[in-house]
């Protein structure tokens, strides 16, 4: 419950609190502001966080626009779409999040990556990967025969999974493997990729 | 008035929304979120935004630790210091973030320093330093002869500007110059300090 400082210790307006905390001699947590970000502003009157939302946004606002991503004429389609948005923001990252993190990011900060944290969701993972395995034996995407947000949410973490000793989870299950060299080839995905240089070796 | 996206692109939430943007072929601009931050947490339920709001929430909450950032028993004393947090913020940033930002950022993103930029405002810096060194002659601090937040608040800028080739703009000015050694040698300077590693040379 005490003061929390979301910053960068570069930056000349994070430095000009940090000084007066340390002047104060008040004890305080410095957040790195990933948490924080992305936001998306929309002109001058509307704001929004969480990426997950701001998919929604966008994809509701130019749901005429490049691929329908949320399928609005559709309330079925919709609703499956809705259903594996879910299983990706409650199953999928929680287990593949915390292997990114030991396997890539750890070892950048000087940490020996906790090879038991890895193992134990390794095994969560594999089991949400079979039942991805499974629904992409009889549909392309996800959530049916189109490509949706539900296949979107998925890219930034495999994508760095995939960096990892571990990818074999992915490319020892064929449809797996399949639907992710399908959506990682989509040029809006392999535009972003190359700014995420995070965990490459030099 | 388009989309304006707050983010870093190697980071997972921001990508998510990347994607989602870039599969839709809209305009938009991504936007480092150095403009978001710093962000002060105090419990659950209060959030600030803007350096030097929290530097006064921070002064008046802790207003009997430490030194006494605002002078909260003399109105006087406190009026002071609020003209020169001004002059700081209205006449010496506006002078000093671009030297700083053609001398130092533009040449790690590849772009050559715009040395009309730096000159224009050089002669304005020199400006203000002029009157810094007139009130400084007469009180040791800015305000009066008290540290406090209109000293503390030059901290983040002049720091990165010695870094710069015009750091003789401060040296040449006895009063500033002994002022500046006063105060970038308080522990709480040493210690943000020690994270201000932007600028220096490999």
């Amino acid at each position: 419950m005490g003061l929390k400082l979301y910053g960068i210790p570069v930056s000349t307006n994070t430095t000009r609190a940090l000084v007066c905390l340390h002047e104060k001699g008040v004890d305080f947590e410095l957040v790195p502001p990933f948490g924080l970000i992305p936001v998306l502003e929309d002109g001058d009157d509307f704001t929004i966080f969480e990426s997950r939302a701001i998919t929604s946004y966008v994809a509701e606002k130019f749901k005429e626009t490049g691929p329908d991503l949320i399928r609005h004429q559709s309330p079925k389609e919709a609703a499956l779409v809705k259903v594996w948005i879910e299983v990706e923001s409650q199953n999928l990252q929680p287990a593949i999040s915390p292997i990114v993190y030991q396997s890539l990011v750890a070892p950048l900060l000087g940490n020996t990556p906790d090879q038991a944290a890895i193992d134990t969701n390794l095994e969560k993972l594999g089991k949400v990967l079979d039942v991805y395995d499974s629904k992409l034996s009889s549909t392309k995407y996800l959530a049916g025969d189109f490509f949706s947000l539900a296949d979107l949410h998925n890219f930034p973490y495999i994508f760095y999974f995939m960096k990892t000793p571990w990818a074999s989870l992915v490319n020892d299950r064929p449809h797996v493997k399949a639907w992710w060299e399908d959506i990682s080839s989509r040029p809006a995905f392999k535009k972003v990729a190359e700014g995420m240089t995070f965990g490459d070796k030099k």
